[in-house]
């Protein structure tokens, strides 16, 4: 298929697909022994629509590599868990004090600054439980908590870049400038989890070093293509279209794409960003591999 | 020796170990990008004057099973890590709001709270990334990865119990009472990650499954008394000798052991358990299980 036609994205499946990593989690949580309080916290903050993007992710580069599902789906879960710890952190009173997160209170509103602090740890580390005590194979299992555990180090990093940002210097010294600034927030706060979602479906699936190279270019033009698109979407969406507050990040004097590049030269960099994807997948069998191209159009596509 | 003998630790040895673990946990440090910030944000957490008990547990329980040290060290790494972030999102305004730790200001009075929220995060991750990236035995790696990971959840079930409670009910659908809510709280918030320091010790250092269970009684005596002897400094001890808030459980009204059980039967409870540790490593080499001894009898009677 020619990289010019958007390839459309079967609803239906991907529900089906989330629905399934939905039960998964659902099931470590119900026979994980926790306080009844603490359990309902992070229910609530996981199963509140989210796009599940990340495990998608896993799923679908697993069997781009040609593994099977089943040694993917903790992976799937862990770094679901991740992402879900990280936006309860972030919408917290200290952080980006948010009062709506997909169109519904977020957590520390909904029950209290407390208990999102402690549910937000817990979905962390409950994420490398969920690897260690249910991905059978030693080794696997070993580098899948290296690489979920790097990713979810350099999003904090990330983190702190875009909110209490104090620059390096680059390699002659100089100071970053703003498009530098951007990648150096952007590579670590949203690339690198969908970084390791890419990756961590191709090592579950078995991955030989040259296809797990491969799945690695793909995630980071998706992964950067996703951030711009972000941005694009909070300076053109609604409220009501989005589930969360818009106009934010310009509201907080944040860096971000459009802001810096303007709106249209950040459009063709999506642009670029999901031809380069494409390209990155040329050397998997189409059909495997066809989930991750129908992704890569979406992501660039998407509405909210 | 006598169990009626207290052991008289070793000062300087002590010293010496715990320099061991910082200077492990500084290159670990060193070596991982971060904005500088952050860096300087979890040393400052990291580093100052803790009593590194857990790594302690953790390299004198491999030695215990006649294993080699530098195995355990990336495991007392992680634990220390894992212990400090709790500290740091313990003293939270969300949380504890605790001004003093160790005689120093706490994390977000000397920064800010974003940046506790996000320092905390990180040392927790980081502690996955400092076993997964260390311990080279892909089965070992695994398994303290899940030891590490289930004493977490644990410990932050712990402190939901201890500050957001809502009570199970018992197996008879009775109501907890006191003794039993202590016992629960207790044993998830501070006796999870002791436990885990000794097994991870111990399995790092190559213990067979015997071993491990009296590794694991040793553990779960020493946690108890731990807490109970905690409990007792909070109301017998003075802020200057404590270098933190003293009355802080009663001013908060926190159920304590002294408040209990009473102060006299309190302390018969630490003497019990002390002794009950001592029991549980009779069956280990003498001389490779001293040091657990000695951390037993110095436990039961430490005044800081």
């Amino acid at each position: 298929m020619s990289q010019a036609t958007l390839r459309e994205i079967d609803v239906d499946q991907l529900a089906a697909l989330a629905e399934q990593v939905d039960t998964y989690l659902k099931d470590q949580i119900k026979h994980r022994p926790l306080p009844a309080n603490l359990k309902e916290a992070i229910s609530y903050a996981l199963f509140g629509g989210g796009k599940r993007l990340r495990p998608m992710l896993v799923l679908h580069a697993c069997q781009a590599v040609g593994g099977k599902q089943p040694g993917a789906m903790a992976a799937a879960a862990a770094i679901e868990l991740v992402h879900c710890f990280s936006l309860v952190h972030d919408d917290l009173p200290a952080m980006d004090d948010s009062e709506l997160r997909r169109g519904r209170l977020t957590l520390h509103r909904q029950t209290s600054d407390a208990m999102a602090v402690l549910a937000g740890d817990l979905m962390l580390s409950l994420a490398f439980e969920v690897l260690a005590s249910n991905v059978c194979d030693q080794d696997r299992c070993a580098r899948l908590t290296r690489e979920l555990s790097i990713a979810t180090n350099d999003m904090i990093a990330g983190q702190v870049y875009d909110t209490l940002p104090e620059w390096p210097v680059d390699e002659d010294g100089e100071e970053l400038d703003e498009v530098e600034r951007l990648e150096l927030i952007h590579s670590h706060k949203t690339g690198a989890l969908i970084k390791a979602a890419c990756r961590m479906g191709a090592i579950a699936g078995g991955a030989q070093a040259a296809e797990l190279a491969s799945i690695t270019d793909y995630a980071e033009s998706i992964g950067l293509m996703f951030q711009i698109v972000d941005d694009l979407l909070d300076v053109t969406s609604t409220t009501q279209a989005l589930g969360k507050d818009v106009q934010a990040d310009a509201d907080n004097g944040k860096l971000t794409y459009p802001g810096v590049l303007g709106i249209e030269a950040s459009q063709d960099e999506v642009e670029r960003l999901r031809v380069a994807a494409h390209t990155a997948l040329e050397a998997f069998d189409d059909g495997n591999a066809e989930p991750l191209h129908t992704l890569a159009d979406w992501l660039a596509t998407r509405e909210k």
